[in-house]
């Protein structure tokens, strides 16, 4: 049972997968039309199974499946509906299907608890450069000056909200009752871990802290047949360097992840050496000490590569995220259902951010990993393994279990 | 007189600055509106020092001093009178001015050969993207592919002459005579070197070769947080080892320039590693072998960098252009003049490309570099000395004189 109920999972989002803003390839941005394909889709399939559904006032999905009793606790399961650009199938959407699935599998049959599923309508934050408008609602956060923000065609998120015929003024609504058991997201893992390990499922014990900063060294335009070496002050040439420099700290520091995504050179011509050259940092580790202490690492980097070169730098701090553990209690309860399954368990810790961290302030939260093939994510060629979904099934009926024991203490 | 006619180009040249496209800054374009202006202003001075004055159908502005008799040979003097954005007041213009005030030293006196002063019409490749289209005219070799290339606004330099109100059918027309003596061009040296000697004025021996490439990384787009280091395939860190390469390589390579002036990376996100980064590279050498060993071994070191990495890299070439050698005897005839004025005699390579280089395969040719304060080119604070000019004009007399003694023989 667990194997076909895998299969529809699979099949369920290779089919969402055509519901896109785009022809030919996946993207479903917030509010965007093909969403409420999506919606109808899993609306149906929510009732089907037992769930009285609604979409709230930001765009999330919400299906609600009753306790044996009145007045019981409630267990959040969900992940997100939205896609980046020319995504692939799973990313987000697979956490929704495999938690309509696993009540699917409850066959109406009711727990002390009730279970809400959410598919949140925003996380990746593609339309409006800001992420996890879906959970932010739930967990009451969304404030005025993230709501007043504009998307590319100078709409804001009330705009987006009001021309997809929902009511931004209920916006506190959408915020979760008292009672909480928790939040429970699956997840690809969207990395190479699990797969290299060949290890079908990851329990994330944390999800990593995160600085971002813009980089800017400055140093002299010149003519780049006519300047000598050594009379340069080469921007272009400096940022290079400071790119090893990042580059040769993460390699030795374990477990930190730093990355330059974005350079650009101005005036950015064949023949002008650059005065001008912007760098973007991204910094991760699960512990915010040693985070802090690589971006200061990298800072007095940049300063002495500056000096050397009598170039001036300077830093923009975008982002300095702090690590959101994971609830050991749920950690624990996930670890049991996987050794249930008879599975290894491996613990690791998430590098991206999930709706998960924006919950964790407001109830305990846990995360599944399913193995990603080839570590490929936010690609056309995202795969999950089938066993590994039936895998998760089994270890999220298996949850529900061990929870319902609890429950009843 | 010298100091006198000096103080004379200087202000001509600032007041030259003020004919621009662009308010506050000094920006005048190939057959611009401004262009106008200066064309009458300079075309007047020309006609009282003793020129018969025309505008030719690519919009070189050239005046001709006549021979004290008919069928003698010609000796051309110019430079351009386009310039950058946001320019100085001196690049090629100064060359023009200093050629007029040369002539206007004569005080009506004829010499054995004529002197034609040529002002470029558009020597720095803003406005279409392709240098010399002045030069080329002169030369005879502006071809249907360059004429039809167009500007961001759509039009060609076709049209942009014929809406200058100039008639393109006649560009052959624009062609030098035969019988020519050579062209001699003043120009500031848009360099630090003859400043930081603190000599006035450099003799041309050359214009440098240069090669320009464009080099692109490839690897593997990926989550900045989810990869760990040692399962990256960054663009950006490959690209950036490379510049690394290319810098260490100029600087112990005897007179070699290896600039990378434009660096960008895609998909160019900060929370995703690089899966593509381009560079351009411009290298420049007095010798080809040289030139061609260097642009060798940084495409060695490329892919050695890009094989260790797992990236690909890819090269496109986009410039070859030989060394230009100056004439043997006008060199040595501006060592005399030079000489002459009491100055110290300091040969030096151009690394930039300049008119002269277009010229230099129909008829010999010549460059006299002033000294640029601070190096300073290509921008509004770019400067000369009064008295370096009135050591050029020195310069000029005692040249003029020169080639009329080898002129009568």
């Amino acid at each position: 049972m667990l194997a076909r109920q895998a299969r529809t999972v699979v099949d369920c989002c290779r089919l969402l997968a055509g519901f896109s803003q785009e022809t030919g390839r996946t993207t479903r941005t917030f509010l965007s039309p093909p969403m409420r394909d999506v919606h109808t889709h899993l609306g149906s399939w929510m009732q089907r199974s037992g769930m009285s559904v609604q979409v709230d006032s930001v765009g999330n999905l919400r299906g609600v499946y009753p306790a044996s009793s009145p007045g019981r606790p409630r267990l959040f399961i969900g992940s997100h509906l939205d896609t980046v650009c020319d995504a692939g199938a799973f990313d987000g959407v697979l956490g929704v299907v495999l938690a309509i699935a696993l009540v699917d599998l409850l066959q109406h049959r009711q727990l002390p608890f009730s279970i809400e599923v959410v598919g949140f309508s925003e996380e990746e934050g593609v339309r409006f450069g800001v992420p996890f408008i879906g959970s932010r609602a739930l967990a009451g956060t969304l404030d005025d000056q993230l709501l007043g923000r504009v998307d590319p065609s100078g709409k804001s998120i009330v705009d987006a909200i009001r021309d997809y015929g929902l009511d931004p003024s209920r916006i506190p609504d959408a915020r979760f009752g008292d009672q909480s058991l928790g939040y429970l997201e699956f997840h690809v893992e969207q990395g190479p871990i699990l797969d290299n390990l060949a290890v079908p499922l990851g329990i994330v014990t944390a999800i990593v802290g995160q600085s971002r900063l813009a980089v800017t060294f400055t140093g002299s335009a010149n003519h780049a047949g006519t300047t000598p070496m050594h009379a340069r002050r080469d921007a272009v040439a400096g940022a290079a360097e400071w790119v090893g420099a990042v580059e040769a700290l993460a390699r030795r520091t374990s477990g930190l992840v730093a990355t330059v995504g974005r350079l650009r050179a101005w005036p950015g011509i064949t023949n002008v050496i650059a005065g001008v050259c912007q760098a973007s940092l991204d910094v991760r580790h699960v512990s915010d000490g040693a985070r802090a202490m690589a971006v200061d690492t990298v800072r007095r980097s940049a300063e002495q590569i500056a000096n050397r070169r009598e170039l001036t730098v300077q830093f923009e701090a975008h982002l300095d995220q702090p690590c959101v553990p994971m609830s050991a209690a749920l950690v624990a309860a996930l670890e049991r259902a996987v050794a249930g399954q008879g599975l290894p368990i491996h613990r690791l810790e998430s590098g991206a951010g999930h709706d998960a961290m924006i919950l964790a302030g407001h109830m305990p939260v846990a995360m599944l990993f399913l193995r990603s093939p080839g570590g490929i994510s936010h690609h056309p060629d995202e795969r999950v393994i089938e066993g590994d979904v039936a895998a998760a099934l089994g270890t999220g009926v298996t949850f529900l279990d061990d929870l319902r024991g609890h429950a009843r203490e």
